[in-house]
């Protein structure tokens, strides 16, 4: 089987104020780190341009959206160029007046904006509004080819959801993608917390052993006060992470540092563990067809 | 939100050989233990009531198959009745001469047989040859309603894929059961051991995460030779294991050991998982058709 070596980085960051600019810089500032260690890819996490301004329903948050292709497309695209990189970046997206997505938007050395994924399954929780903002995606699952691969890009709330894992893997994804942006309200308990925490791991670990292929996660760490009176803040539980096509951790970041992670890996070897454990030979595919309902009732 | 507190149990045990009135004899035992403890729902592991004999494929094993009602259903439907529980046992069904299944049968205190589920996904690997013995269920994927509620029961090779798991879940399953027999080739090395058994449970850790309910999986432990010669046998990895609807282990068996589980669930507590995580309200229902595909080419 082919060998397919590439090294892949991730960044993960707090974020202390609005000025896009100046987060754009910092985040260049380590992507460029990781592409001086090699990395080939690197992705950023959820909605890096600013705070997560999601913990309220302010209309005035519409001024942060940009354009595609607008100044943030103009910065990153020029990054990935010059550091001769695939570099995967999320940004709110203003799509027309009225109309904005979570969308993520992939760069690939000198051949420029190769592809873009919008989120398609949208979370409106406390603290977590994004009904408000965001449209669902109108992309489907489609992987984004570039120079290493096709990428499967996702984002947050997706990776609650099989489908959309199982999807970009038949869709011919090497490697999943998910920059996300997800904490502990302070005010649950230690177990509660570490409840959660696990269920996040292990739920994007099942996709890629459910598909028998790597998954990087790129979390946003720190806390953001809540700008609405009593409400919790959020406390963005960091430990992004790579993990294999067996599902195992290859690199897990810290809770509250900002820290990159990078590793290398053989693409090749989706194809040895696909051989061994070959799940996709024995899908029942006469008989998933409800999966398109709402509920068995 | 209702509590719906149950007693659940489980048992893992070796199997050293093909008598399988006295293999049933001694699941039994540890069946009665169980309820004993106050277990309404037992699970036993899958074929338990001989050797894993797909390590071969051997027509004379077809003497092995049990028709439904038979000499098994009539020994297990009774002791349910005796002890007056909900019992889920695993059986190599004879449906017709040629015509064989993989099938867990649940049986329901005192009103015997409620309701059979074909394993639907089959393996077919060395030393796991279930595709000579089992034809593919013709069940689909329908909870089984007993007294204690609706049992999600899959088998062993369904526990890689959510598809399965979600549409029980969506049929409106608290709990999903996992009869199982999968262990180590020895002649692997331990970090490969280590990963086939964690992506093991997570796989199903996960199918708790996505859908809200809890899993409980047992599976078999000990050595069994392979009749082949020069083929390594299967070490069953035991590790049977209970987790609440966040995928959290409630209570986990040992490798080598035989072992009951007993833990007590409050069926009600997914609700209250689902609501504060309602990843069932947001699906993509108009963007999963494909799954029902082979693949996306």
């Amino acid at each position: 089987m082919e060998r397919r070596t590439v090294k892949i980085g991730l960044v993960q960051q707090a974020v202390s104020g609005n000025n896009r600019q100046e987060n754009w810089l910092l985040s260049a500032e380590q992507v460029a780190v990781l592409a001086e260690q090699g990395a080939e890819l690197v992705l950023l996490q959820e909605l890096h341009s600013t705070l997560y301004f999601c913990q309220e329903e302010n209309a005035a948050n519409f001024d942060f959206a940009e354009t595609i292709p607008g100044e943030a497309t103009v910065f990153f695209e020029a990054l990935a160029r010059r550091l001769n990189i695939v570099l995967v970046v999320s940004l709110f997206e203003k799509r027309a007046p009225g109309l904005h997505h979570n969308t993520a938007v992939v760069f690939d050395r000198d051949r420029g904006m190769v592809g873009k994924y919008r989120k398609m399954h949208i979370p409106d929780d406390p603290g977590y509004y994004e009904k408000f903002y965001f449209s669902p995606g109108d992309t489907g699952f489609t992987p984004i080819a570039t120079s290493i691969g096709k990428l499967g890009v996702l984002i947050c709330w997706d990776q609650w959801y099989p489908e959309a894992a199982r999807l970009m893997a038949m869709a011919g994804a090497d490697i999943l993608l998910y920059p996300t942006a997800i904490g502990w309200d302070d005010q649950d308990d230690s177990e509660e917390k570490q409840r959660q925490h696990s269920s996040w791991e292990i739920i994007q670990r099942s996709h890629a052993v459910a598909n028998g292929l790597p998954v990087m996660v790129a979390n946003r760490t720190g806390f953001e006060v809540s700008p609405m009176s009593g409400a919790a803040g959020i406390r963005f539980w960091g430990q992004s992470f790579i993990a294999g096509a067996q599902g195992e951790i290859l690199a897990r970041a810290g809770i509250d540092s900002e820290e990159n992670l990078l590793v290398t890996l053989d693409l090749g070897r989706s194809e040895q563990v696909r051989r061994n454990w070959p799940f996709f030979r024995d899908r029942r595919i006469d008989a998933y067809r409800e999966i398109s309902r709402c509920w068995l009732d």
